[in-house]
């Protein structure tokens, strides 16, 4: 299992990882537009953290979804659960792919509360599609999505700035972020 | 303010209620037609309680949802937060009316946490209309929904049975379901 | 039923207050001090926006809380279910007011989620009391809490600031905030 | 890393999992009491599935948490998020362990929005030790509780029960419950 970024552009490993995850080239890329094209519809007012998400359902549909965030916190939903939402309830079952995409690099796995919700419709070979700001990926099963989204808290630094936030998460990456 | 409960069939009342909401009487019967037909699409095996709601957004298109439980019972999200998360993601604003259905009579409201997800996105006179099992339905502005979900807990019984949930309803709804 | 905030030290309001919510003086004098404390013990590094939390139960005990946030917000706790959560565990129950004191004025009333969590423990007439940066406060029953968080995005603003929520909350204060 | 079931009362393994884990035999043991006898604290009356946690804190000292569940089923805490926020406002850190004991046989894992919110306060090697029904255990690292909480809805029945329930987990319990 290889938690390193690979490159959208690069179509030898596009196509390696296709094969792997039974995924068509065109479904691959479809999943990559569209989560990032997802991100724009996000309403991310307090955190200013867009997520995009896409699923490739069973009918070969794709569903899209984005993060919609509340005053109070912790009623707002992940973009994973928008989309899963909006699937289940227009019938969508079979899912092959969930793709999410974010501004950061590496990429942002999703939440353990959103892992919970994807695991509640589909079997734990899924694959995790994971694309950072430049569409770069890293792909990983439901089940090895071990993973849980690193605090940002730095308690060395007066404020919480986005810049810590990235600079937080490169330092961590091979430490815990993707290799769990 | 009246809570009690109003006869969809009686046109003179649907239409003074629609009135008072600035409603159509077309309006209206689609919000009752596709937040009862959206129960159908509920996934809900851990509470057995189906309810779907619509939206009216303010360029005159509908968006339903319906409620899709968790094996955590905390990780599932509620209709209105289905509908409001895929709505929000969509674009759509301005939204008109908010209506709810269940399976039960009186009709349920909003839980508190997603009346404060509805805040986020609509003015405190929206309209919500909340429909029961016969499509009778009570209908409030967002500001006058005081009430919670009622707890349907009932200590003085061994187990809890649906059952149960129906006879507190109908025994607590003058003291405290509708009119808070 | 009066929304202004009324001032702690003012001896005579004080006095008046805690007649009609049958409290005493200490009990209210408690429940300011204790919820003011509680700030202090919040894990809030997302929002930076401090919530304490204290509940008077059936028994003479107090229980405090605080929120506690999370990477990814909506698995954050707030201040009152971290409170009710400790008390309904440790045994405790027959609550007969709740104070949530925070850093802004005009003082910020409990979110819609926690209301319903609230609501499955105590009666619709139990005090909800809240204080303000200054310890001044705002005294509603639960069910006249009907105001929700409202949202602090402010569309005309590039950036989100605490500023700018003081300012908007001080603005929407008569219109919407404890109005409701 | 083993994921099978091991006895309590076999005391070569518990020395052995103890030294692992860098617990002394009387911390494992009081884990197992507290987080047995503190099920008996849930609040539960939807699902009736009771849970109990126990954390051990830097400085020696035990919080106990249960599921405190609502009405609004998504409104509701599970016991593991009850136990750090009394822990967190209450000051403790540098977790050592944290216990979660069921009525279930295999023991229930943490959820998914449960282990995000450990996260936030735990390293990825904390010990997470799962109790059943009769305090026999599995215990894994915080990184290696891979597996997310299953659904229990049984397409194939037209009712849920509990007695389906455990079924399911029994049967399924190799394949995906603890296994990933």
């Amino acid at each position: 299992m290889s938690t390193s970024i690979q490159q959208s552009s690069d179509a030898s490993i596009v196509s390696q990882i296709c094969d792997t995850y039974k995924l068509t080239i065109a479904e691959f890329n479809t999943l990559r537009e569209r989560s990032s094209a997802a991100k724009a519809t996000a309403y991310c007012p307090y955190s200013q953290f867009r997520v995009g998400a896409t699923l490739l359902a069973g009918d070969g549909s794709y569903i899209d979804g984005a993060n919609v965030e509340n005053a109070s916190y912790p009623v707002g939903t992940c973009a994973e659960r928008v989309a899963f939402g909006k699937a289940v309830t227009e019938g969508k079952k079979g899912f092959r792919a969930v793709a999410v995409a974010t501004d950061i690099s590496p990429p942002a796995s999703p939440c353990g509360m959103c892992r919970q919700f994807i695991r509640e419709f589909c079997d734990l070979s899924t694959p995790i599609i994971m694309f950072d700001k430049d569409q770069a990926f890293v792909v990983l099963r439901l089940e090895q999505v071990c993973t849980l989204l690193v605090p940002v808290y730095l308690p060395s630094t007066d404020s919480y700035t986005w810049l810590a936030h990235e600079a937080y998460n490169a330092r961590s990456h091979h430490e815990s972020r993707l290799s769990g």
